[in-house]
């Protein structure tokens, strides 16, 4: 059997998109699928592998498999990358438009040139703040923006915003000594998060510029998570250091983005996607 | 640029091909198109990039660039996959031909079912002992076999053979015990070796029969290594414990390999190749 796929990436995290709207495979195809798929020795290489449908809430819908075969949720880098995909290649020729995902409706907007998407907005929702929409011990109404939290003896300033996954921000006064080899796995397994977290070190540049490092939940250091990115950008306001409703752009170790926590509530999140190679998957 | 390509591997090592009959590149493309395709997170992922080109000396010719943009002079994985690769696209479609390297001529023999390459034997030339081949210190005739051989304070004993690159094989009582991680590299770069050798540990089975692992020069731990499952063989006829003339069944980590040493010195390695995808690279 012959698959056709896409290989495409949003600052270095990067999927292989099957065109379900053209091809058309079975449930239990899709964990095997992503696991082969996904292995670089005996399959293509990649974070996972991204499913683009119809859909009857949105325009078009995604969903996830990570390498290892576990569906996830929601990622602002593929969301990025489904909409050139849909835009360029003509499957929704329209410069706003909804992707439907596991975790809710995502709007859409592609800026282009020439035809082609060059950069994608997303509107990636509303944070909380709430222990309970984090999955931490405690009281569930509580929030916690800049607490010291103690862990392996250092005693750090968190701030916990959720949105789409949850997240532990803390400021770092040079991006360079953020402990994210050190600390990274002992703040995400740390026993008040129920669920684990992802952690996210920044250094403030501006009040519309900041530096970012990551450890994602299951995957470590990498090089850049765009919900981590947006609640990087919404701790900072909480705290003060960046200003609400205006582009704040965020170094991430893969490349840009530029973030947007907006009078509404709303988070958006404007950012690249690439292209990397079309083609023909043998199993 | 679009660049059609094919990913291939043999016993997990895995390669892009390019079909040099059918698409033109630019020598100063090269490099910087092996480091771009086999970076997996902006690129396709993979060992390194592989040519497939007319030639005058062989039936076709084959260069290797690895993921760090070097040029290799040969691999005996990559010289199955190139085989699978001209025979089932009916670029060569006969059983046996040659394909010519940096290292020299390779005669090439294909095992097909149904019109389609299922096992590759390759011819990889004649073994070489003498310390001049390996590139040692020491004596240049001198062969070095069963010798006592003193390493981070363990004294192991060395049997060294070239075939293509250099080996240094060892014996051991159970390959799970094999100190791939504990000495592979500090035999590799033991200063009696000059340009640093290939490190394989082999547990004897039978005298047709061996589990084989490698530590690769520059690579480290891999999971298969052609012309390591050869020099293991001839080491260990060299040492009485398998049979010249017959067929030697190697156990990688990846899979199985066939080696014959023959009665007129040449060595033939038999394994499998396959097809991953077929596509088209954006550059």
């Amino acid at each position: 059997m012959h698959i056709p796929f896409t290989k495409m990436h949003g600052l270095g995290n990067n999927y292989i998109y099957i065109n379900l709207f053209d091809t058309e495979l079975q449930e239990e195809q899709l964990v095997p699928l992503a696991i082969a798929m996904s292995d670089v020795k005996r399959g293509i290489g990649s974070d996972g592998i991204v499913l683009i449908h119809p859909s009857d809430e949105g325009h078009c819908g995604m969903r996830i498999f990570n390498k290892d075969g576990s569906e996830a949720t929601n990622c602002g880098n593929a969301l990025r990358c489904v909409a050139k995909f849909v835009y360029d290649r003509g499957i929704l020729p329209y410069e706003q438009f909804i992707i439907a995902t596991k975790s809710g409706l995502n709007y859409v907007q592609v800026t282009a040139q020439h035809g082609l998407a060059s950069t994608i907005t997303i509107n990636m929702g509303k944070p909380a703040f709430d222990r309970a929409a984090m999955n931490m011990k405690g009281e569930p109404s509580a929030h916690v923006i800049n607490e010291p939290f103690v862990v392996e003896g250092h005693t750090l300033h968190m701030t916990n915003v959720f949105l789409g996954n949850p997240h532990a921000v803390f400021f770092v006064e040079r991006i360079e000594e953020a402990p994210l080899h050190t600390l990274g796995r002992q703040i995400e397994t740390h026993d008040v998060f129920l669920q684990r977290t992802n952690v996210e070190f920044i250094e403030i540049v501006s009040d519309t510029e900041m530096h970012f490092r990551v450890w994602e939940r299951g995957s470590g250091v990498t090089e850049a998570c765009g919900t981590g990115a947006c609640g990087a950008v919404v701790a900072a306001v909480m705290n003060g250091k960046c200003k609400r409703g205006e582009d704040v752009l965020v170094h991430l170790a893969g490349g840009d983005l530029t973030i947007k926590w907006d009078d509404d509530g709303d988070v958006w999140m404007t950012g690249p996607a690439e292209f990397i190679a079309d083609g023909l998957f043998f199993t």
